[in-house]
């Protein structure tokens, strides 16, 4: 029996291969006898894990030598604390808001700093994004942190403001933890990102955080050493024992994509650039059904749409709960919308095959007809 | 051909039975057609999981229901931060140092409160155990902390100190990670027990925090949320996404420690005493082989000796490369000493079986006999 196809927001689905190269390493990771859990993280195996996947990931995105790359833990929610802690030198932090995750990392960020609200689409029931232009910039700023992809509203920034040309020279932080390694970063217009890994990446209880040297060295003197980014930098992330196994993962993960290709109408592309051809064909598959549909609804600005998380609603709600045990019966699994926003969401990330989509669009496109 | 025997400090072996279950899971956790690493940690099958670790753990350990068990991240290194700015109030806390674990939750507690030391073995490069009663405690102390089992100087507290007995009504704190499921806790001598996973429970990256209910709420303001041990009770460890994989490998832990059977002088036992009776008997095959060799020695105190992680030494110390290289092509691994105590160092948590410690101090005899 095939798998069936998982579209939870996260922890979210893995490539099956990846499962499988896990399960068949369990006992014995190439012949030394021990599991990747049981290797001291001071090993040389485990060294040679934790030195390969970060190689894997600077290669695949991209990362500029003058950033460091920090495998840390306490997820996205713990990081809203620990970056005001680093970076803000208790003075003022710029936040934009543009869904759940950002507002909720401008509310933690004020137990350290003063914050300012430099955008704000609450108006819009977060289904906007503000244009840069339009963002009021403090003067003197530590930061100006985005959320690049809110995982509950379903919407992304699909171009990383360049805040020189807006006449600041603030860092950019961007929350990139549920679109993270679905597409290129440019790093010319970023200073630190962050992510939790369960969603594109590996599971739960590991967050990347890569960021520019110059920005290190600041800690409040309240930061926990263990968090304090320049601490963590310069013990090559263990300082602390750091979470081996899903470094380890989040290795496999990256040799993962590292392998895939796809034929676009530029030709073969490999690697990230595959991934992303995918990602954005997945997308435009559903989003074009939803539009299309008459039955089904997506309520965010065309240019603002994630391609990582697609929130949708039935136009007759009374109809949500036979959708979703429709879909369970047909293994597509884990459907059901955030709390906050209702209706259904689909995450679709990179592990997420078109087969995968396109199952969902035959379940979508039938239900419609039974029930329209 | 046998798995080696993995004498690693930490992350450490775990036992054979929980990684071949986890392997066999990892695709598909008992037909649900998802792996753990890969299920909501809101859905329903994730949440049993995490309700079935958590009450496994509590009856293993007999924790009574006035204390929350929390799920957390950042190991026993965060938690010495985070301790004292959930419990300080930022006013004073004794600590009492009895090697480098203790020393370095004393120093981490200073950025957050006053603090006091109890006591400490330096003198004797923490090879004893000061007796409680010596112990200088502050009238007004916000709590007393101890590490329990020193990792690196092997030094474990055989009996926790009753503070009340010597005249004061703090709570007392203890840092159990490298012993914590290997004997059982006096809950009625304990305020809060903290500790890493990553020596008998399961992989690194998860924290366990077991603390009295009236101790939560007094968090200092500069507290992360995701760390503030009210919140995470309140939200039974999901405020934020929780360490799901770690979590559910605790779990196959937890239910291999209740599966475990020993005979004793006093009869058949089960469980948490079955796994304490073979620590037991573990520990003492080692240390009298050790002390009666004439080749190699432990130098700490025998009352205040470690079950779980045994430092020695070989009286001729050139010899150090050449035994390590011979217990390798025997498949004895990691047994390399801390750096900052140099010789061996034995780990045998839970999952070591006597199996191993015999054909340790088998090749620990041929190794004297061939060098003596």
């Amino acid at each position: 029996m095939p798998r069936p196809f998982n579209f939870s927001a996260g922890p979210a689905a893995l490539p099956e291969e990846v499962l499988q190269q896990a399960a068949s390493d369990m006992l014995d990771w190439q012949g030394c006898g021990m599991g990747v859990m049981e290797m001291s993280h001071r090993g040389k195996e485990f060294i040679s894990i934790a030195m390969q996947a970060e190689a894997d990931l600077r290669e695949l995105l991209s990362i500029p030598p003058e950033f460091k790359v920090l495998f840390m833990q306490g997820g996205a929610i713990a990081e809203n604390a620990i970056l005001p802690m680093n970076l803000s030198r208790g003075g003022r932090a710029d936040y934009v808001v543009t869904g759940s995750w950002s507002q909720k990392s401008a509310k933690e960020a004020r137990k350290y700093c003063e914050v300012h609200l430099a955008a704000d689409n609450s108006a819009s029931q977060h289904t906007t994004l503000p244009a840069a232009a339009s963002w009021r910039l403090s003067p003197q700023t530590a930061y100006v942190h985005v959320c690049s992809n809110e995982t509950i509203h379903g919407v992304e920034m699909h171009d990383l403001p360049d805040l020189r040309a807006l006449g600041s020279d603030a860092p950019l932080v961007i929350d990139c933890s549920s679109h993270i390694a679905s597409r290129p970063i440019d790093w010319s217009r970023v200073g630190l990102a962050y992510g939790g890994a369960q969603k594109n990446i590996g599971p739960a209880g590991l967050t990347l955080v890569i960021v520019r040297e110059d920005l290190l060295g600041h800690a409040l003197p309240i930061t926990p050493t263990a968090f304090d980014y320049k601490v963590v930098a310069e013990a090559d992330s263990m300082y602390n024992t750091p979470p081996t196994y899903a470094m380890y993962m989040a290795g496999l993960v990256f040799q993962w994509i590292k392998r895939q290709v796809e034929v676009t109408a530029q030709g073969q592309v490999r690697g990230l650039a595959a991934i992303e051809a995918r990602n954005v064909a997945k997308a435009a598959r559903l989003y074009d059904y939803i539009d299309t549909s008459g039955f089904y609804a997506n309520r965010v600005e065309v240019s603002a749409r994630s391609r990582m998380n697609i929130p949708f609603f039935l136009n007759d709600e009374q109809h949500n709960d036979a959708f979703l045990t429709g879909a369970k019966e047909r293994g597509l699994l884990q459907l059901k919308g955030h709390k906050s926003v209702g209706g259904m969401r689909a995450s679709i990330y990179n592990a997420m095959p078109m087969a995968g989509v396109e199952a969902l669009v035959t379940y979508m496109k039938d239900f419609a007809q039974r029930h329209g």
